[in-house]
């Protein structure tokens, strides 16, 4: 029987696994086995230089913040099976988890899964993914690469809007990819987007090649009104079509939003069940940082002991 | 015109700088100048080695991890004045802010001052602060410093128990020190705190004095009904007895709880004054943590970002 079962294996579940090691709760965690379609450390082993990661002046490589993470939480008594959890059963405490053959019990459980960042399928994105295309502007825009290029934004919701204004303080044009002819953002913010001039909306039109040999150079772009194609020069390409959370193992035990994000009491890691906690982008289709994620993953460590000091 | 002015210098002022540096909005920290009674960088300054920060599996000196994220600020296209914000004048927007004589607009501000644990002002605390004498149980207890010795908290509420809770985990004997005759916890924490066989409670003591050359050795107890006085053993002293935010130089112009901590919206940075944002521990007597405030310190940022995007 455990005290807490920890599944993921990003910021969150680490700085997670961190704090219920320190409280003695010997944490058993389960970073997955290429679970959500990313390797073990998350969606961070997918990009390259992290600049906004406090205490890293000098910026640090992605997987190697994150197995800074993992030893530290190995260091501060956490156990590591690295193996994907496919099942739960939360109809009763103790809980059950189960990864293929093999299940445990545990009085508590902590969900820091993540989101996949969706992708259109474009030819030539895996290539090139990381290499001028990125799912995230605030993390990537500022670097170097991007600086005084034409970049490009495919998406018509807030955060594409977000991201287009967020890339003009870098770009020299950014060009957004509008599937229809009409933006789900809100008004005041479509206000300040359509007055920036480095701003130009490309309307019913589609990506529908990515090309570039060592990095993105153009794309291949499709009117879907007119099914006139053209070719248009793009050192970036910013996804914003949002994230997938990786809750499908739950089996809609716990609540979620119809997006499929758990949905937890603002300003803490509760869920609907006691004694299930989620932490991280699970539970986040806002902020979606590195340094919340960790934030709320030391939430989440203080409120499983908090129950377990109520309950047991 | 400053876009975004941000007051404090722990982790959470930081944060939020080095993502609004990232969003190119040019942002001025008054990082203060021994506000709150701390020097820069904010109550981790006070500590030694801090273990449950992640990225850091060897641990990292306090203060060494602040002049990180300051040089991170710095790199990120932060301005940092070392003085302290003595007033502000919320009531339109520009929002003014002064230092001394010298005055500031913007249109937005991060409040992130931060919280100071209460002393107790015995004799001998000052000399041992740090040396046995901590404001923070889940941040120092696991010290090796603290193992299988007999450790005393003082404070008769819920952090109290928990704390104590906490440090039974590595201490032989935990001795609660409670004013009164009656603990102001919640009854199912009570009932697992009266059933550990490693907490003993001393009700109606206080602690008169703490005795020690290098560190804490012993402290002078009182009882205050019947005036006893006894010397007890104690290798580790924990506060639980409070924290105070800093917020007296906001003048009431904002909202905040009974105890002057700042009223977010749950799960936001957001405060009842459009274009205010308030992250770390000034907002938040209940995690207070590193990582938490971190993270609250890079959704304030994100928020400002949108705020300006809405309102500019």
């Amino acid at each position: 029987m455990e005290n807490v079962i920890i599944i993921g294996s990003g910021p969150a579940a680490h700085t997670a696994a961190i704090y219920c090691g320190r409280a003695d709760l010997k944490p058993l965690m389960f970073e997955g086995m290429m679970a959500g379609g990313v390797a073990s450390g998350g969606q961070l082993t997918t990009t390259t230089e992290i600049e906004n990661y406090p205490g890293f002046p000098e910026g640090i490589d992605g997987s190697a913040l994150m197995l800074r993470m993992k030893k530290q939480s190995l260091n501060c008594g956490t156990t590591i099976q690295t193996s994907t959890i496919n099942k739960v059963d939360l109809s009763v405490n103790p809980f059950k988890v189960f990864s293929g053959k093999q299940s445990f019990t545990t009085h508590s459980i902590i969900i820091a899964t993540g989101a996949t960042a969706r992708r259109l399928n474009i030819p030539g994105e895996d290539k090139l993914w990381q290499k001028g295309i990125s799912a995230c502007a605030v993390c990537d825009g500022a670097l170097p690469f991007f600086r005084n290029k034409t970049l490009v934004v495919i998406g018509g919701g807030d955060t594409a809007v977000e991201e287009a204004l967020h890339l003009t303080k870098f770009a020299s044009v950014v060009k957004v990819v509008v599937r229809r002819d009409v933006l789900r953002a809100s008004k005041a913010m479509q206000d300040k987007f359509f007055r920036n001039k480095k701003i130009e909306v490309l309307w019913n039109t589609n990506v529908i090649k990515t090309i570039g040999d060592n990095s993105l150079e153009n794309l291949e772009i499709k009117n879907n009104q007119t099914g006139k194609e053209s070719i248009i020069e793009a050192s970036g390409l910013f996804y914003a079509v949002g994230h997938t959370p990786n809750t499908d193992f739950l089996e809609k035990q716990i609540k979620t939003d119809k997006s499929g994000y758990i949905i937890t009491k603002p300003g803490s890691t509760v869920t609907n069940i006691p004694g299930v906690f989620a932490c991280g982008d699970v539970q986040d289709s806002k902020y979606r940082q590195a340094i919340t994620a960790a934030g709320s993953g030391c939430m989440a460590a203080l409120e499983v002991e908090k129950f377990l000091n109520e309950t047991n």
